[in-house]
């Protein structure tokens, strides 16, 4: 059996207890939030690069591929799971290596495996004086997953793509090349993304060209001082407010990634679905949705957030700017580290007052600090809260991981124009879709640059109802079909999800195709991801 | 003969016209700044996408590549010349549509004929209130062009390739794909740029993949005020000052690619090299290089300018944060265009008096006037007269173009870290080199990022005199090759260059080679362009 043998020179090449075949050990990569996922024939876990090349080679001797992964964490769109069966799974997360921090030109060389909780720490440790942009995604998840993955993050660098580089990559044939600069022994390769003749790093995003083993992330040098901001409007003022914040983003005013989320995912980081009060009636009925919001009343129809990093000066003119441009629609919030500090003061002298404003107050200071710790490049896992929404059963005691708590998740994040009229529309067609088959429409609206948003949505379900499952995975299936149909199609998309993204006899998938062809004659790495023609061919 | 027949079925398919072996013609074409260039067969020029499909396939049948220009301005690093002979030039200056331009979004989509004074133009005849970041190669190149050859602009979007997206592009079999996301017709298609799935916007950059026939620029919002500033240092404080300006960078307060220009480079703008003075002698000998420094005050070691945008309190507060980080080093001077009015104006004023203030205040509102005006989008060709500081002949009347004017000139735009020592070593080895070729260097350093800075150096050379010639393809060479044994690699290469990009052997190329035969079995488009294996496997 190619598997065996395969397994067995994978154990002499790496190590005997880093090779598994055990159905224990298989299934927990199998894992996924998605009603079904393909699961992996075996684990490998190397320690190094020169491991990864005897595992791709091994690999193609014995025809089995191999599905890197970093962490696993891709939760939503496939977790540790391969789009198609018979592939082993090739886990990098041993591979964590902080193999340098330059803080004078700020960037961070690393490997797969380090998480954005452990570069953080590592920062603060050695007392550098530089940040990482973090993403929502918690603190254990892959920095390099989620670079390759062209993930999205909270803080001015916003696409972590474009901030990585130097992408040192094992090819299907066992070479190893570094991207940009990097073949040549460049002074710069840290510190310049393109290289010089035909720049590969957009290959090896979002594909499977080759395994990724090291790459170079730029940091953020710690800003002179910050402040988080927050507002709210309800959703009729929605179109207003995009034209209103647009030319901020463009111009750079507002220069993070702004986040907006919509009450039903501000309600679900609150709270848990409300199974007595609806009755176990879904999606959740408007009456019930009402109560709910009156118990925080800082949720609106949207609650926007984000921050500004600079100095005071800077700060200062950008806030006016931002109150400006929303004056006659909404009233922003200002909070920074020192602000939240005398807020902290008060709340322990009211603490023993029963004023109605202690509450308000102790929110408003639970808001901000949350914000401000993120936003200071200190990631969370208690973004993680509102994944279980829709769990009837008891949480899982010390984990937030969806995985661990059994969540059923499909995360759908399409891109459109960032206007009010796009926007606007790609929020029915999700709103009408979920109400189709009794979701929630948990929005979430990125200002990613001041041309192109994110309208994330996620389906959460319960995987252990049959009739909820088999839903959500037609939900799931008509907001990517129906999206793209519409013009919205996902910036990132599911393993389940690679057919839509094209026709087989599409120029530009044929193209893709004889490059990867030429690549890796063989299949050798992750066959199908994001490789449409592989599912048509398969149909 | 194939490049007869070939002809004949480029002249059926375009237009007779419109398709030429004429010597004149070709000798046209063929017209370098190099010392020496392979010049084409053809010039083929056709006028729409379908053209150059038809022109591709012909290309194809009958074995005759295709070298695509987009105006053939690449001066310095070969014009309009392929690299390898035996190809025909694929002139696409007459596709020169500005398809649509975007207000609301901040974007225009156009041709590859389109040029940086057409665009200007366009936008100020039809008052968009948009900008064109500008490069300082003047008002006749092509936007395209540049964008793909990944060229540097002067203002906030500095990078050209990371603000474009959407590439229509022509494969060497004909088909005809967009990039990003535009195969799936999306709403964002000229809006983000990744895409979904591989990446492929790099690797039609600065390479040989495809023709690309259209694509998306991103365009500056006009600011609500705009300040330019001016400073000067002596050569000794040149570490200083960057590491001054580093942090600056770095934080978004200098949010531009801030340019700084050696003496010589300076010098080079203002007069013509002084052949009389010298008797002849090169390089510039150091007492004549004090004398002509000394008519011009404001010349220092070296002299920055760039600018700032934004609100009224964002560009004081910027102001104010430049001031603050070069004090000790040097005085900024700022000048808004109100400040230019008064400056007009006092000076019609007092040009009746004698005052030496006049010349001083002239001098100033001068280049006042020409950064405010570039760095506003208004690209100027007075930026190509430093080209001509080594002609012995009588300049074209009308023309700077430095083809027009026969000039002598190579560029070396090598690529380092953004720190004091890397630039001060990188600058003694141009130094070096330079003298040792007896050639003046003639830098200008961009900080292109806050980590990463282009040294750039000219060297401009008589064509006419055999020896300069001589000595100046062998500085080139020199520059390059040492260049990059430094660490130093150049981020753009001439076409005679190429081979010093790496070995044959490297399994960087091998596999930039293995994707580039996958593309293009037949080498239809631009054979030997960033390719260095052509001119090792030629040797």
């Amino acid at each position: 059996m190619p598997i065996a043998d395969a397994c067995a020179a994978w154990a002499a090449a790496l190590a005997p207890d880093r090779v598994s075949r055990d159905a224990n050990v298989v299934a927990k990569y199998g894992r996924s939030t998605l009603v079904e996922a393909p699961q992996p024939l075996a684990v490998l876990r190397p320690t190094c690069r020169d491991e990864v090349v005897a595992a791709v080679k091994i690999a193609s001797q014995h025809a089995v591929p191999l599905y890197p992964i970093s962490r696993g964490r891709n939760w939503g769109l496939g977790a540790a799971c391969p789009p198609t069966a018979g592939q082993a799974v090739l886990d990098l997360s041993l591979m964590n290596k902080i193999v340098e921090v330059n803080e004078e030109l700020a960037y961070a060389v690393i490997e797969p495996g380090v998480t954005q909780g452990q570069l953080a720490e590592y920062l603060d440790d050695n007392e550098i004086d530089l940040m990482l942009d973090c993403t929502g995604a918690g603190r254990d998840v892959s920095i390099v997953g989620n670079c390759l993955e062209r993930g999205d993050t909270f803080g001015v660098y916003a696409d972590r793509f474009l901030h990585c580089s130097a992408l040192e990559v094992v090819l299907p044939n066992g070479d190893v090349i570094t991207t940009g600069l990097g073949h040549l022994d460049a002074a710069a390769t840290n510190l310049y993304k393109w290289g010089v003749g035909p720049s590969l790093d957009g290959l090896f995003s979002q594909s499977n060209f080759g395994v990724v083993t090291r790459l170079t992330l730029e940091l953020m040098p710690e800003p002179e001082t910050m402040s988080v901001y927050f507002f709210g409007v309800e959703d009729e003022q929605l179109e207003d407010l995009i034209e209103a914040l647009r030319p901020l983003r463009l111009s750079g005013v507002i220069h993070t990634a702004l986040h907006l989320a919509n009450d039903y995912k501000a309600l679900a980081a609150m709270e848990f679905y409300p199974w007595d009060e609806t009755n176990g009636q879904t999606p959740l009925p408007e009456s019930v949705r009402r109560r709910m919001r009156a118990r925080y009343p800082f949720i609106q129809g949207w609650i926007g957030n984000s921050a500004f990093y600079g100095t005071h000066d800077q700060v200062q003119a950008q806030q006016r700017e931002l109150k400006r441009a929303l004056r006659g629609i909404t009233r922003v919030q200002f909070v920074t580290p020192r602000k939240l500090e005398w807020g902290l003061r008060a709340l322990r002298v009211l603490a023993r007052t029963r004023l109605p404003v202690v509450d308000r107050l102790g929110t408003l200071v639970e808001r901000a600090r949350t914000m401000l710790t993120l936003m200071a490049g200190i990631p969370s896992n208690n973004t993680l809260l509102g994944t279980q929404w829709r769990l009837r059963r008891e949480p899982h005691e010390e984990s937030l991981d969806p995985l661990d708590n059994g969540i059923g998740m499909y995360w759908f994040a399409p891109i459109c124009p960032l206007t009010g009229e796009h926007v606007r529309r790609l929020q029915r067609l999700i709103e009408e879709i979920s109400a189709e088959y009794q979701f929630e429409p948990m929005l979430n609206l990125t200002l990613l640059t001041g041309r192109a948003a994110l309208l994330t949505n996620v389906v959460l379900y319960d995987r252990d109802d049959a009739s909820e499952r088999e839903r959500a995975a037609r939900c799931n299936n008509a907001l990517v079909e129906r999206g793209i149909a519409a013009g919205y199609p996902p910036f990132r998309c599911s393993i389940d999800s690679f057919r839509h993204l094209g026709a087989n006899d599409s120029p530009y998938w044929r193209f893709v195709r004889q490059l990867k062809r030429a690549a890796d004659p063989e299949g050798v790495i992750a066959p199908g991801r994001y490789s449409p023609w592989v599912f048509h061919d398969a149909s």
